[in-house]
């Protein structure tokens, strides 16, 4: 009988055993890809000075920042905060750790973000963020762009089955059309009001353009440039028919057709697309932007974005450290995945084999060869419980697909006999191990 | 310029890339010993419910733990802190989720736990423990003392060079001890002074002893028996001639031979041994109790630690749940190994290969390399700056044992040199990937 709440606290993971081996191999995965990549890890604590992860947010970050209340023991230290991402963290590493760094810094950050949201069925508090960046000094190539979407397109490929679209744009095109069109002092809202488009009905969109005082060959030009997407070739096109003659505009035109270039010379002119409604609400973002959907399952959204910021650590220090990153947002999207079956084909026996010693006398013979089992790359678990040998298979069956009784007789003939749990065909060990 | 100070809080790890890489490594390693042992990992939230955190906390635990503040948009939870070990998460794991658990649970964590304590060379307020525990449900076999050792022991060999001595004692020995002299009331603070034993001159143990009331007789006879340590043969002999009557005393000498009799058979018989002077200080062991030493760097301490605990979960159901489980307390044991200079023989180089296209027409060239490479298991990195060549030389350098250029001859001839950058020998492609 339960004494207590044992639940996690709601928004947080936890996973059965079976679910976490998935997990974990989706993240293992993920990780090789951009080791693969020739990305470094680093890794920086959850437990940072809140001037520092605050020197730049403001809304919503500052509402969901998880404070930490200084111990009697650590009394004379900053205020103390939870990272809610890891490009604030990778900012002041960056200054900090900058003579250790060989630059372009190609650095992948794995681990746990924290925000305090109002709970929510999908929504995590706490979540796995898998990032991969490179970050310049001075200046950063635009090939970059292009390399951190092929990097996550492959991660994501290794366990995504259906369709991907990886949309893309430049926030300088939307921006040089403002000027053009002289909104500038009205961009922070039509930039938003283009971000949520896609999430309300098209009225919504065009009453908020009205609201904001837009006149109707204002809107039209707007609604115009938002229905532009495609293939390079295509937006490329349109946008430039568009005949804006602002400098900025065409910088973003041409940033865009180079990263969409550089994206189908790897095989991704289907996949990768340009897409006006794509802009990322996060303010520091000033080139490209990314953000992957499966067209089969709109709903779930976006399942890893990023863009190219122009100056990662503005707020520490005065050198200009130019970025570009993505993040894979682990936690929610195996959640989402694993809602919508689509962990199917993913499967991972944790344990290969069970070995059950019949009696003590067999332990030794039985440690033996799980060293050597074990030396050759298989799981090896040993059941050494005082059951029965009838419940020690039923113990195997939940959790491996081979077991093996080490009796008097195998530890005398070596003949040892591996069954098949799932189709209780049984098999030599030499096999077996083959 | 800096603006800010941009130094991690004091008493966190944060590494440079290439120390990051051997920490990983050594991470890594630790994981696949775990895993070819039969442990399924699990991962619980870090932030928890304090009711749970501190249900039987006290003391040191309830000074250092780290409470979280509620953000605006989580008020209505439960009050909330921050993880300090792996073990008490553990037990609420095996409360909520019982019905999805196989029994004897063999169950490892890795990740991060928080204390925050007084700030001190060479003590973390954020470090990674590896765990692994066996769990089991109203009775857990002896075995599996002698198998959480026995993986511990596995996994620290794959990079600890120096001899290790597992030293191991059960409590019941002296329980049942203080039981046979009457000195039950004084057991607190006899298991007390026995723990520091090793921390303070020997006066001192005795006139602690003196202060709480000993007797000569009675201070002598504990001194011989904290003095009773060896294989075990040597141990058990001895502890039998003290020809104590009391049935704990030899319940706990019997375990004791049996747990190192098992590790006898699987070739630690020298490694493994017994010791009067290993106590634990945690009060939820009730049998086993481990620390790991290596005596050529006796100021370290103890590298890992564990023990049985006859209820894990008893603060939050009725049901009973044996337990036996050991950590590696990785980011200590990294920092110190780093000091003594024990990490030098390992090493990993993060990155294996640096392709440099000469111009951006040979990217696409570039690309389908890399991906080729990449699929065989290469790690590639491709630079992608608009610097010179030999900058880019430079670069690789840093970061990868080798570098190769793709101009237009190896475009059009396919004739690929690797270049060696450590001894500046050169290779064929082909000879490289052999």
């Amino acid at each position: 009988m339960k004494k207590f709440n044992t639940s996690p606290i709601s928004g947080m993971q936890e996973l059965t055993p079976a679910k976490q081996a998935i997990f974990d191999k989706l993240k293992n995965e993920i990780a090789g890809v951009y080791h693969s990549h020739g990305f470094l890890s680093i890794e920086t604590p959850i437990i940072d000075r809140t001037e520092i992860l605050l020197a730049k947010a403001g809304g919503d970050t500052e509402k969901q920042i998880y404070k930490v209340v200084k111990t009697a023991e650590t009394e004379g230290d900053a205020d103390q905060a939870l990272r809610f991402d890891h490009t604030v963290p990778l900012a002041r590493y960056v200054v900090e750790h900058e003579n250790d760094i060989t630059f372009p810094f190609k650095v992948t950050q794995i681990g746990r973000n924290f925000r305090g949201e109002r709970a929510q069925k999908g929504r995590f508090r706490e979540f796995y963020q898998l990032d991969v960046d490179v970050i310049g000094r001075e200046k950063l190539a635009l090939a970059y762009d292009a390399e951190v979407v092929k990097t996550a397109y492959d991660a994501l490929k290794t366990f995504i089955k259906p369709e991907m679209k990886i949309r893309i744009s430049n926030r300088k095109i939307l921006s040089g059309l403002l000027q053009e069109l002289g909104l500038e002092t009205k961009s922070e809202d039509i930039f938003s009001i283009i971000d949520h488009a896609e999430k309300v009905p098209k009225e919504k969109t065009l009453s908020a353009f009205e609201e904001i005082g837009l006149s109707n060959s204002e809107i039209e030009k707007l609604s115009s440039f938002m229905g532009i997407n495609g293939t390079r070739e295509t937006v490329i096109e349109k946008l430039k028919n568009l005949d804006i003659k602002n400098e900025i505009f065409a910088l973003g035109v041409e940033e865009l057709d180079e990263v969409l270039a550089l994206l189908e010379k790897q095989g991704l002119k289907d996949t990768a697309v340009g897409d006006m409604l794509i802009i990322r609400g996060l303010d520091y973002y000033t080139g490209s932007v990314f953000e992957t959907f499966l067209p089969e399952y709109r709903e779930i959204g976006s399942i890893c974005s990023g863009g190219r910021y122009e100056n990662l650590a503005s707020n520490y220090t005065e050198n200009k450290f130019p970025g570009v990153g993505i993040s894979i947002g682990l936690t929610r999207l195996f959640y989402v995945l694993n809602e919508n079956n689509l962990l199917d084909e993913v499967s991972e026996n944790p344990i290969d084999l069970v070995l059950i010693p019949f009696s003590e006398n067999e332990y030794e013979y039985t440690f033996n060869l799980a060293e050597k089992l074990r030396s050759s790359g298989k799981k090896v678990d040993i059941n050494l419980s005082d059951k029965k040998v009838g419940d020690k298979f039923t113990y195997a069956a939940k959790i491996a697909k081979f077991a093996s009784v080490i009796g008097g007789n195998e530890v005398e003939t070596g003949n040892i006999e591996v069954k098949n749990l799932e189709t209780g065909e049984k098999l030599k060990l030499e096999d077996y191990i083959r």
